[in-house]
């Protein structure tokens, strides 16, 4: 199965961007199912050109109006489950501040979706020490995705989820890509739909009652809410063209069957390790295909990767059959 | 060909809100392939909750800064292309000084795309009559769609384009939607791709030598440029919730396969007839099926609806064929 | 010495607004000049129509996307000082938590500013404790200015500063401003400049060369960094209106003499404990005008009632001299 | 009398920046005062990095969408009278399709305020060679100021109003501003109050009642509505910087006693003629400053420059007595 038509970077990986290092801790233990993944750049002390594309901001992204304004990154960026988001930053700006005697002041990113529906987040499970872990473990390995770090416990499109990750190579430099993801609407693999089992109608699938607009309680099997986005590259733009690269990762969440849902929490985070710009925008389009690709192709990973997990309250997300997709493919005759 | 799952309006046309008129003007004569399209609802003049989604904003859309301002369109919203837009906008300044002979402050909105490629567009063709006879042509009637009014010269996808409608009824209302179509990428019918005939590559099409970011010359026949999607609702929305509607029109030109280029022009304008908000957030998933349902629907209708069109310097867009439609389908096992 | 034309209400406070109450807790230590400002309306679990506008983002707010995206704040709102602000978002969790057995996703809306230079701001100092005291205190009385709560270290305009309040009635209702104060310029008190003693020349002071955009450090004692202002009214205006009253809060600084600093975090966020939409546009002058001496008062408020602080490594912030201000305004004719 | 600390420009005007010119055409006619001014940078072709800020969007800008998508303007910035914007943007598009013979596409910018009060609006009066004539007569000489081009029949704060142009020079290049002056608020020099003639309780000057939010007639006497700002630098900001510059221009409104009314249309477009990004946030508090201060006295002179005007309906507007100011700064003891 190939995923549009731009070669991928050496490990199809966010790390095949030079200097981008990822690192992660996994917390899977019965009723936890959650954990963090760290995102470290080379260089990011010394700010990075980076931009936040809100899909929609049902979300606790923490750091967005800094960005905004300065057009950079300063730390690494973090991903976790909806409730840990704060004890996370917190953490963060612990092993900054120990890294950097003369620091009072410092804006961390950290994204989050809510595992809540297999893990028990009202307990706050990450400690500073998870933070640091995955913040010291980070290396330019192919992140491992899946059930691990920040996706141990998430669910997307009917099935399990969590992290998955991709890249391309475009001819001056590499887009890469890490995804958590946890958002609902019917999986689609290369334009063939694959409902989940008991899916009856699953263009229609509404939230359960239980969660509201300004509630936003247990998202239930079905649910699934929100997709963090990551997008690194080493070319030279600045941050209005990262903003650009930004959104084309938010649309391309169309192609694997997202359905937008109101109560999602959909954000996309790029940055660029090169500091000095001199893009022309008439040469964006191949950053945007490589960006739409890798997306595509993280969101894909995220659930082909993941194995179907049992936690909080013996609730199951069931990953999804590899021989069920081969198969819809081949019917489709997608596959050759 | 179904196109989702909710039900669709009578006439399965934006016309389907009630009080929403639509006019068109068709100018096609040789090197003029090009027109006018109004979408006039009642109460305009009152004030209508409205909101403009960005998709990217590579266009001259007339009226955005108070529509986000004041959330309201106060006048009918017109399309046309590119270089008649300001002239567009007067002639409407006209038609409305006309009725309201107190007026001295209105905020016309007016979108376009390039129909450059097969229309001589640097005359300006439009005229006031032609915008008029578009305004007070507008009837509840099911709009006519492909090649005409604003989409008389317009290309998409790699075929002839121009305009389409579809609506979607949900419990409490209907949400309805007209599209100029003249945006790149590989169109995709249901997620079976369906590349324009001598598309080697469809994924890389390069904008062409001539277009750049800062002059956004001649689009060629590959390139397209711009979309403008209009979505009419009679459902008691706010400023802020026709946003949230107008987002998801964007984001679902992904599922007909735009590539969502850098020199594009996206917008969708959305409002509601509807003056008394009360509607919960938690109550979307419904608008925001049927807006992506409609939209995906009025995109494929504008490409299906449309005829080969030769114009300026004899540019020639090519229909796509329905048969070659219906075959790929056949083989993706699309239709039953 | 009075602001503007409009009458004050009971209390000239925030707590003049029905349902919104006020608590504090103060770390006032020698090298701990720091503390908690919580703003609790009535009501807020159901949601309350909310905005944040940004003046300068160059700050750590917590909560700003969900609040853009719902328009509505769903928690208190507290500041605090800068490297707190993670630790008090996830004490205000725990008390949310604590009262919604059911609850696994909440927004909270923090704001702060850096208090670096009278407290030793790295040992992040305020604990779960001090949050929930500020939160289970808060009442609808006068709440205290000057030095307190999240004003404990804050200074502004070359002196100490704190925490201010005001309010003004208009027709229908009341606007309610609490403002915590950080930020540089030359005091202005009603069109008369009081530079700072020693200010040579107020209007180039020049930021400390240990600071700089991208790490922020120690804001020195001419530097003063941003500015929270949080309105509260009754009025029912829906997300968008009070978003625009939410840039008029930004625009007020300007009149006690801000200048704007590049490196300010400057936030207004405002709500209405009303949600029942129905407030024309044209009827907002009022409101605005109202929030303009609101803001202004209150700036003025957290000058003039903080008192001179000594903390971290002996730094002193002065209190502006009552006397002085009154003899420059008997001098420009200003005082009656 | 000196506004800020900061030395001006040579001719302490906009075309202090080198290659930006100023060319205007002036209606003055009885029943027509109104007009053209144009702004002309060298080098628009090519685009040059710029950006827009909206204090409050009650306005018919021209362009923002593109400029907000690729940071550069394109053309020449035009301003005018409300209801001719269209029909000047299209005498742009006239020009510049003059001169390039390969041109599709073009983005206009264009501003307005309403000068309906002086002058008969509702004819549109401003003619294709009226607007040719101010592009082609653009000079580096000192702009003509008060009742001249755009400003010919605008009023602000009570008293005749119009175009004004100042300029400070920084480290490293120039700041220099044009503004066309229409809004309301209390006249504020330096800080001392002027009030109108007969302005009995300038705080609560209501908007007339023919006047509202969704229509916006005619602006009566006391109403004023609007103001356009341009800054123009030669530093090498990029566009998000310049974003940050033009905001300083609508807080710098306040200084002269806006009162940011609902109802009016406050832009700034920042742009500067230096294509080479390289400047470091951290050194924009002179740049800042620069503005506010520019801002400050092209907004006064606007004032002070203009003559008392009778136009249409033999409506009057009075310029403001020298006198009068001076005494009144004498008496507030900020005359030296």
């Amino acid at each position: 199965m190939t995923v549009g038509t731009l070669p991928t970077g050496p490990l199809n990986a966010i790390t095949d961007v030079p200097g981008v290092r990822v690192g992660q801790t996994t917390i899977s233990t019965g009723e936890l199912q959650t954990g963090v993944t760290a995102i470290v750049p080379d260089g990011f002390a010394g700010g990075l050109p980076a931009a936040i594309a809100v899909g929609n901001g049902y979300g606790k992204l923490v750091g967005s109006t800094q960005v905004d304004e300065l057009g950079v990154i300063e730390t690494p960026i973090l991903l976790t489950g909806t409730l840990s988001v704060f004890r996370v930053a917190d953490a963060l700006l612990t092993w900054l501040l120990d890294r950097d005697p003369l620091a009072t002041s410092l804006n961390p990113v950290v994204g989050e979706t809510n595992d809540g529906h297999l893990s028990d987040i009202r307990r706050r499970p990450i400690t500073p020490d998870d933070v640091h872990a995955a913040l010291d473990s980070a290396s330019t390995d192919l992140p491992a995705e899946g059930c691990v770090g920040a996706g141990t416990g998430t669910a997307a499109l009917g099935f399990k989820a969590g992290i998955g990750t991709s890249s391309r190579a475009v001819s001056s430099g590499t887009i890469g890509v890490l995804v958590q993801t946890n958002f609902s609407g019917t999986l689609t693999v290369l334009g063939t739909p694959i409902p989940a089992a008991g899916d009856a109608d699953p263009g229609v699938r509404e939230m359960s009652d239980r969660r509201d607009a300004s509630r936003g309680d247990d998202p239930g099997p079905d649910d699934g809410n929100s997709c963090m986005i990551v997008v690194a590259t080493d070319l030279p733009l600045d941050a209005r063209q990262v903003g650009r690269v930004a959104r084309r990762a938010i649309f391309a969440m169309g192609r694997v069957g997202s359905d937008y849902a109101p109560g999602s929490g959909d954000y996309a985070i790029a940055f660029t390790t090169n500091r000095t710009p001199g893009f022309s925008d008439r040469d964006l389009r191949a950053p945007f295909q490589a960006t739409t690709e890798s997306v595509e192709e993280a969101l894909l990973n995220s659930l082909t990767m993941a194995t179907t997990t049992t936690g909080f309250q013996g609730h199951t997300a069931h990953a999804v059959s590899h021989d069920l997709v081969r198969s819809r493919l081949a019917s489709a005759g997608t596959l050759s």
